[in-house]
C-alpha cells in the first residue's frame, strides 16, 4: 500500500478569506510575524500496489475532476515515502 | 520570508465522512485502485525573517490553539524549503 | 425537483478552531459586539420529484453515511420550500 | 444574545468537486434520485444585544470581508428566530 498526497489550494490570485481570518486572528492571541496565511485542503489517498506512472497519472486525473476546481484551484500530486 | 506549512488531519480513529465521499466516487468515474481517501486541511504561513527555534515554536502554539483541535486532529509542521 | 438542505455542526462541546479565528479576527476589522462564532458546512441537495417521507428518509440516512460525523457533529435535514 | 446564521456557496456557475463527489457516491450506498449536491458553509454568529440594523448591515461587512470570497462565492445573512 502506498500513500500519495494531493495538496490543493486556491490560486495566488483567488482571495481566501478563511486564511485571512486566521492571519488576522494570529496577533490577538499573541503570535506575530506571520504576514499572511492561506488555507487549502489535503488529501491523503491509499493506493493499491505500487504506484506505477499508469496509477499516478491516474490519480491526477482524479484530482482534476473530483478533488480539485482547476478554474479556481492549483493542485500538486506526489506519492510520499513510507 | 519563510514558508512554514500545516497539515491538520482527522486523528485516524475519528471516521472522516469527507474522505469516505471520495473515496465512494472515485469507482464510478474510473478511478480504482484506491483503498481508502482522508481530507484534511493545508495551511501556508508566510512567516516574517529566518524561522528560527523561537518562530516555529511560535507557530506551533498558534496551530494547537487556533488552526487544529488537538482532541479530534494531528497537526504536522515544517518549514518548506524556498 | 426539490431542494433538501443539510446543515452540519460540530457538536457544542467540540472545539472549533476555524470558528474562533473568524471570531478573533472581527474586532480587529472594526465588528465588534460578535461574542463567538461557529464554523460548519451547508450542503444543498437537489432532489428528484417530491420529498416523500421516504426519500426524506433517504436524505437523513446519506447524511448519517456520507455528510456527518455523528459522534462530533450534529446536523439537521429540511426541505426548503422553493 | 441574537443568533445571525451566513450561509456562503458556491455561485452556480462555479464547479463545485466536493458536492459533485458527494452526488457521486451517494448511488453506490443505495442512495437513489439525488440529482445534484452542492457544499458550502454555514457560518453561526452569537450577537450581542438585539439585531439592529446597524449590527445587521455590520455582520453583512464581516461577511463580505471575512467570511467569503464575494468573486466566487454568494451568501445570505438571517436573523434566526430564537
Amino acid at each position: 500500500m502506498a500513500r500519495v498526497v494531493v495538496d490543493v489550494m486556491l490560486k495566488p490570485e483567488i482571495l481566501d478569506p478563511q486564511g485571512k481570518a486566521v492571519a488576522q486572528a494570529l496577533p490577538r492571541l499573541g503570535y506575530d510575524g506571520i504576514a499572511a496565511v492561506r488555507q487549502g485542503k489535503r488529501f491523503e489517498l491509499d493506493v493499491e500496489g505500487e504506484v506505477t506512472e499508469d496509477r499516478f497519472s491516474h490519480v491526477r486525473g482524479a484530482t482534476e475532476t473530483l478533488l480539485s476546481n482547476p478554474v479556481i484551484e492549483d493542485f500538486t500530486v506526489r506519492v510520499e515515502e513510507a
